[in-house]
């Protein structure tokens, strides 16, 4: 028998965090859960934590504290808050394997804290290597910590590179569903609100996810991620549209082979395979029935209607801070779009003006990252008051 | 600069022979011919010594022995004929890998010469591990040979298997075309000829193997061969159609996610996979160009209209020698229909024939497999004679 994979999670009771507690507790007798931590749903985390017994349970979110600590001490579980408690989760020394799953910038700090200590980190915040990736993977190569992908496409190449050489990689290729707005016009494009840009025809995802897939953002920070992932240059990755969502991505080799990795629609799938990878796991999950499943399509995206993704290669290319800026402005403009303050193509023209006018600096410390974050957030929002369209 | 890979094939003049030697004409610096044989086409043996320049050259047929060891004797090398030929480019001292490409029965014992020479061996005689899988396994293991196969979905399958474990694997799905009567009705079979089971849909090959794809033998055979190859039991072993033969094999691995390779249909893909592997070379093959491609569906095959499906898996579970008896008897009956001397169903109704008197042997050693070969022939025969469907 062997030991149990001691898991931490920062994150827990959103959507990953809820679907990896969900699996965890799939298999007593192969993971424990050592430290939990939310940023402020105290009722949820209560219930994870009585649940799981972690060592640690912390709360992000400072202001209930006192009394969150009170409850935590009645369960025998040591309570903490803040960034300090959630550093503490991060490098709790009992942790094998740490689940990033904090959404936003505010994931940055905790995961480089994961990182810094050496774990390996399933990584579901995906901004942290749009916004930081030469800075995780430097810190990564000191601690010699190791990073597994949490989301289906990125697991899909880590799949497909198993028992590969990465100098022998043609391309990577990525796949994309092409969202709500695959088969619009540009016309029909410029009048959508959020009730078209939310309806995604595959996968049940938040809103500021689901109009990233709708302008097809969410696969140009893809091909930014994948890029610090695998260390393949941003002109051998390509992002091919595939509507069933059953093929999770593909990496071409040099001899002409393409290797690809397919599945049911399901997050838990690629939480498993972080959470236990080298080993996979016998799956509680339903099997792939391809002989029941319609037929896969794929087709190149088009670059005029999704400017988006022609926005992240570029931002990619220029280096350094530029894919900050270029997520930075990305947050203001959706948020700007689902307030009805900015209509669903000013995304892509809001972007192209922040890149314009940002500078890009060395991305190897914190500090000019969040510089970058900050500053571009504040361009962003200044070309949505004065009219994006102008 | 690496050395030279040194190439010895048994059966050159054949299809896979002739595409091996085109492909290492295009690395001249990366591999060298050691030795070549043939059964008896002296010209295009010929040709190719010539161009080729091996140490030793064999023609099978003994017949026009003596004219062509003086041939050979005027380009400087090493003529011979005969088994005994054949088995000294089989065991050539040379040789880093040998392949494999003797058609039906001829290629056993040369294929079991290269195994026991403990070689790396690319195997493209689809019947040697139909007829003697448990043998050439055991001597494999015996003298540490490697066996690497050389035809689209083994290699396929081969490809998704890097880097993953065996123990770890819930099923092996082999992709079929389906072939020329994928869509036909009982009768449209009952009634076709060699004119339309000779019409293979997407790869251009011999008459027999083009009926075997129309029966789905072919692909039973596969399943036979991937059980020995992969170690995998006959239970997690599929066949799924896919008519556009893009995706030329499948794993399901026990957490629910599906490895696939794609590839554009053309052998020499999988042959380089055998002269090169670990390694993969920059290919001089076409692209797959998927956002081109047609949309890739799959399907279960039809138990009714493909007997033979059915009839392979029941032989690889009788075990023994019933697969060699399944394979001769198949070869009868193919040539029968070819020959018009048998309706295109008559050929399963021989087999199943067959396999009902064959009582199986241990598969051991070579006498008893080719007895039961010789037997199955016979009884395969005498059905015939006396009206399959009677």
């Amino acid at each position: 028998m062997s030991p149990r994979t001691r898991i931490a999670i920062l994150g827990s009771t959103g959507s990953v965090g809820v679907q990896a507690l969900d699996l965890i507790s799939r298999f007593p007798d192969r993971f424990e859960v050592v430290a939990l931590a939310a940023r402020r749903n105290a009722a949820i985390l209560a219930g994870q934590v009585e649940q799981f017994r972690p060592r640690l349970a912390v709360l992000a979110d400072t202001t209930g504290f006192p009394e969150w600590a009170s409850r935590c001490a009645a369960l025998g579980v040591e309570g903490a808050a803040g960034e300090e408690g959630l550093q503490k989760v991060a490098a709790h020394p009992e942790a094998d394997r740490v689940i990033c799953a904090i959404v936003g910038g505010a994931g940055l700090r905790p995961t480089l804290g994961a990182i810094r200590a050496g774990k390996t980190v399933a990584l579901a915040n995906k901004e942290t290597l749009v916004m930081a990736g030469s800075l995780m993977l430097q810190e990564a190569r000191r601690s010699n910590a190791s990073l597994l992908p949490v989301d289906s496409e990125h697991c899909a190449l880590h799949q497909c590179l198993r028992g590969e050489r990465t100098d022998e990689v043609r391309r990577l290729i990525l796949t994309a569903s092409g969202g709500p707005f695959r088969l619009s016009t540009l016309r029909e494009m410029e009048e959508a609100g959020p009730e078209q840009a939310l309806r995604h025809p595959t996968w049940e995802m938040g809103p500021k996810i689901s109009v990233d897939s709708a302008t097809l953002m969410n696969k140009g920070l893809e091909v930014i991620e994948a890029h610090w992932l695998f260390g393949i240059e941003p002109e051998r990755i390509e992002v091919l549209l595939h509507p069933q969502s059953l093929v999770h991505s593909m990496v071409e080799m040099q001899d002409g082979s393409v290797i690809c990795q397919m599945g049911t629609p399901d997050m838990r799938l690629p939480i498993l395979y972080a959470l236990t990878y080298p080993d996979r796991w016998v799956s509680p999950l339903p099997a792939l029935d391809l002989a029941a499943a319609p037929a896969l399509e794929f087709s190149a995206p088009d670059p005029v209607r999704f400017p988006c993704l022609s926005l992240a290669y570029r931002a990619l290319e220029a280096g350094g801070t530029a894919t900050t800026a270029l997520n930075a402005a990305n947050e203001i403009a959706v948020e700007a779009f689902l307030a009805r303050r900015a209509r669903f193509l000013d995304i892509p023209r809001v972007i192209e003006k922040v890149l314009e006018k940002h500078a890009p600096q060395p991305a190897d410390s914190l500090p000019p990252i969040l510089e970058a974050d900050r500053e571009a957030r504040r361009l962003a929002e200044e070309i949505l008051m004065k009219g994006a369209a102008a």
